[in-house]
């Protein structure tokens, strides 16, 4: 049936950030929809943040359009604009390469839900706040100097 | 800035369906987010159903996986398994090529509103319920023979 049961999909907060990047994940609670789904062409996660959490480190993808479709609560987006509180029917875009660091972060005190697009695409990720980089090809994070942590 | 001004992007309910199945998608107003976003791996709409309104003549393609992501309202999924009440919240995934035809249709009293995601493919659309068919490559419509309308 193509309506998905989410509850039946499996759920975590599996984080490739090392420890000292890796705690205002603890929060975000994900499902990758396109695997259950059948989906080839794009990438998509329900994702909970629950209190406190994070939507990742700021970031920017270089070769990774990504979407965000705000369901319910309340987050707010931080990039290099500055904030803006996102809400139940908000949609906010990040096209690859623009150089715009982002994360949601959940600052209510309820649990805020929504859906995220990408493409699955192994290009660089760029961390403008924290001394971590995702080199193409590396499957998971490094210092900036290409370190191991 | 990420977060879309929605209101301030166009919304039309134009379509190149023909008259007779026209009717049903009169209600349905819709907005590319792609463009005004600037991204390029897949499409986006932001969807309102009027009351009445229908997303599309049921439907299903060869080579376009599709994402639906309920924001508000509600509305009734019709596909081969039977009929689906989608509600905020909801997401439902129609891989390509699963001979599936789909429509989400508005029969309640309000507006329902939604976010479609798919990718732009030109590939063949079939509809199981009326005699009309998209080839790739015709950029429209057609009787299921091959004729134009």
């Amino acid at each position: 049936m193509p309506k998905l049961d989410l509850d039946a999909i499996p759920q975590t907060n599996a984080t490739g950030y090392p420890p000292q990047y890796a705690e205002v994940v603890q929060g975000r609670w994900y499902r990758r929809l396109a695997p259950v789904a059948g989906l080839e062409d794009f990438g998509a996660s329900h994702v909970v943040l629950q209190p406190g959490a994070w939507s990742a480190q700021r970031h920017w993808h270089e070769g990774e359009d990504e979407l965000v479709v705000m369901i319910a609560g309340e987050a707010v987006l931080v990039d290099e604009t500055g904030e803006t509180p996102m809400r139940a029917g908000d949609v906010a875009a990040f096209p690859k390469n623009d150089g715009n660091g982002h994360v949601l972060q959940n600052r209510s005190g309820a649990p805020c839900i929504f859906v995220a697009i990408g493409r699955m695409a192994d290009t660089a990720c760029h961390y403008p706040d924290i001394d971590m980089h995702l080199f193409a090809g590396a499957g998971r994070q490094k210092r900036k100097d290409g370190s191991d942590f």
